[in-house]
């Protein structure tokens, strides 16, 4: 039987990298070195430059903490800042079904526009396209960014080495945690289960100019904290060690987690940057980071280490337990 | 009531113009100079660049003369040849039905990777997002592009002057024809009836350097021929006076028009460019544009007048008739 698109093909885990391998690179083929990073590095003739796009089809269309205007602008402004680019301009592409309240579309686009401000980009071109009712979701957002690297820069998932260590800009799941909850209407504490999406641009500038020598950096997005290691353990073929009881969590996310049953290393964030730093240059990369309000909850997870390319958990009970990458998707249409 | 989307909001025409004055351009400003054109110029250190975004929901997927991955590289790169620009890099962000056979998105990537090699671009990032069945209508794409505007040339929708001619690179609005053939089974000759789809970054650059000069460049895509023209006469503030014999239209798509009780001046064309040159540079245009292949049947269609701002159509039996903005949609997702 022929194959057929599944929901985990969109999932940010396996069967996404299956599409981008046999899919799509095959076919379009990659720059230098920048295979399986979000943004890819486009030279030109007098500058780095870092260009990416995502589309979003989170439902629902407003949660607390944000909603897919939000999430459109911060999820390109932090795919630019993982590759060590400030954001400079936007795109956006819509997508709207028939009989959507125009004021709904007014609403995402005031809050695309704050975003925007925040985060310190312009949105300079876009497109609306219109399909008939039930042949969209209410409303679907495609953004695209440029931003110019540093010439001292030079971040990319292929670049982490033994010795390095792991850092994450905060507190993780948040934003899939509440996204869940407001789509279920689980009955967790709605105040308590925000969404952390944010723009960690200016958060991730800062701390580059304090310690350019950063080697890697990735938002835990689809997929969450451990498909994004996954990924940078494979692209530099070292092995990572993440110690549990080291990773930030809230407790209503952990509890939130635990109602689904999803583990909240694959629950994603969407205002939370991972870095690989070499050991060197920790302590100042950290404090750069806990200088920012975005990223007072930063802290050490973990380690690179030589041997073969994965993700091994130390666990909070003494454990070892490798992460792979997610399988399925428990967690569809989460941004 | 409540103000909702209508399927005309996508159209090109008067509605969606509205929607952009009224929700984006408020909210999200434009850069001096851009509103209004299908890219925007975003200087940076590294000189002039183009940059534009757009998505495609065409309907059939496949359509004889191309598919919507064709049109969505083509797409992208004509509004940036639109602004003089040159495409350099594309990104592509999917947004998938549950249930579309794998094998549908390969073939659409397949046409994707062959229309940049023709289009001399390179697709350098991209993003897939999954949607449940009925939560989206097979396949739609998001492009964007990034392109060098030479530094001796400046087009824009603004610039059109009393004194210049209108030019159109070809035959009119195959696409639109072809794509409702094939979706409402017209049972006209298929293959006659065939898209015009195509990338016009080397022909509109090769006419560029002959004719640095030339004032708008404009690919009439939604609402046709008549709403591109009438966006350049707003935007110079200028009258357009078009000659309606001297429109080149095979004779098919006249018959296809009269059938779906449509003015082919409102049906999309994919590979067609309207030019406002000056009349010094008029010949050596139309001589650039008739040396290339996809410019063969370039033809002098009109002229700029002083006058109050809009487009007046003289016609084959000698009347003068007011050209409006496509109201309506009467062919819905075109592209």
């Amino acid at each position: 039987m022929a194959e057929l698109v599944r929901m985990a093909h969109g999932s940010g885990g396996r069967l996404m990298h299956r599409l981008i391998e046999e899919i799509f690179l095959p076919r379009f083929g990659a720059l230098p070195g920048g295979a399986g990073d979000d943004a890819a590095e486009v030279p030109t003739e007098a500058g780095r430059y870092a260009f990416t796009t995502d589309s979003f089809v989170v439902k629902p269309l407003f949660f607390p903490g944000g909603d897919i205007g939000r999430l459109a602008v911060c999820g390109t402004v932090n795919d630019l800042a993982a590759k060590g680019a400030s954001a400079e301009y936007l795109s956006a592409a819509f997508v709207l079904e028939e009989g959507l309240p125009i004021e709904t579309l007014s609403r995402v686009a005031d809050s695309m526009a704050a975003a925007a401000r925040e985060a310190g980009v312009r949105i300079v071109t876009g497109d609306t396209k219109v399909v008939e009712r039930g042949a969209a979701d209410e409303l679907f957002i495609a953004t695209s960014g440029i931003g110019r690297i540093a010439d001292n820069v030079n971040v990319s998932g292929a670049n982490a080495r033994p010795g390095d260590v792991v850092i994450v800009s905060g507190t993780i799941a948040e934003h899939g945690a509440a996204v869940m909850n407001a789509r279920h209407g689980l009955g967790l504490g709605g105040t308590e289960l925000r969404s952390d999406c944010a723009p960690l641009s200016q958060l991730v500038l800062a701390a580059l100019a304090a310690t350019p020598g950063v080697h890697a950096l990735r938002d835990p997005t689809r997929g969450g904290v451990a498909t994004a290691l996954v990924e940078i353990a494979r692209q530099s073929s070292v092995r990572i060690v993440i110690e549990e009881h080291a990773v930030p969590l809230r407790l209503p996310v952990r509890r939130a987690c635990e109602l689904l049953g999803i583990d909240p290393l694959y629950v994603a964030s969407e205002g939370r940057m991972l870095a690989v730093v070499p050991q060197t240059q920790k302590d100042a990369f950290l404090s750069a980071l806990r200088s920012h309000p975005l990223g007072c909850e930063a802290a050490e997870i973990g380690r690179v280490e030589a041997g073969s390319a994965g993700v091994v958990l130390h666990t909070t009970i003494g454990g070892l337990r490798p992460l792979i990458m997610l399988e399925g998707d428990p967690l569809p249409r989460i941004c």
